[in-house]
């Protein structure tokens, strides 16, 4: 168990969580910046040769509540059925920890200039690591999502 | 802030840092599973329609401690030089959160059975999410680590 403390904070366009572009199709391509804590440069040495990075940062403005029973299945924008809160990236989770890759498209000393942000402005910045690789598109099977899409496309 | 609690814990083949394979070359493919908490489980509803998790968990075995200055660089395995921590997957980090791709091979009431943990027997998960899409390989730039790739092979 420990307790989380930000290592900087999130400048994104969006205010609020209204604002972030959801549901089936939705690109994430909004520019935003890591603005890092001074004491955590050193941290960031050598970040700029990579070109995308995972973001692990707060749902800082989701009440914290114990989720339990039928409060673990989510209503994601993209279907209207519900799944279980892990088989989505729903804001309500029993840690409220978000994930998000970007890719880094230019570091300025602690601000890194990034594309792809879907958290709110603000949010807390919990660790950033290299993304290093990738699953090969023909080998991913997406599930509930894949069948949203299906019948979207009708 | 938050306190992390956990959501269920990893079985994994690694007792000792030591054993988990590491540094260039280095596969991930130990077979493992995913224990949840019996609490947790509707959360995990259509899980087993996604090919790959995103794994966040608790780097448990490592010492709390504030890290400052030098102490945020790190000397992966990989590597003869220091990286800064958020350019690497080093466990000493001022979050303690680890991050893991597997692959879903089946999931069993609670128990999700996957492959390619790298995780220390006994880790508290903290959440888990659908791995939904892959940055393309050719628009990956991977920094330091591909530099010493390519010194190591001379």
């Amino acid at each position: 168990m420990f307790t989380s403390h930000p290592i900087g904070f999130v400048s994104s366009p969006y205010q609020n969580a209204s604002e972030v572009p959801k549901g089936l199709g939705a690109k994430h391509e909004a520019d935003g910046v890591l603005k890092i804590l001074p004491e955590f440069e050193p941290g960031l040495t050598d970040i700029e040769g990579f070109s995308h990075l995972f973001v692990i940062w707060e749902f800082d403005r989701s009440p914290r509540e114990q989720l339990r029973g039928d409060d673990l299945l989510a209503s994601p924008p993209s279907d209207n059925r519900q799944h279980g809160v892990f088989a989505t990236r729903s804001p309500r989770r029993p840690n409220a920890i978000g994930l998000t890759v970007v890719e880094l498209l230019r570091r300025d000393g602690v601000a890194l200039h990034v594309r792809g942000v879907d958290m709110l402005d603000g949010t807390a910045v919990l660790d950033i690591k290299p993304y290093l690789s990738s699953i090969p598109t023909e080998r991913l099977r997406r599930g509930w999502l894949a069948e949203a899409e299906a019948r979207h496309r009708g």
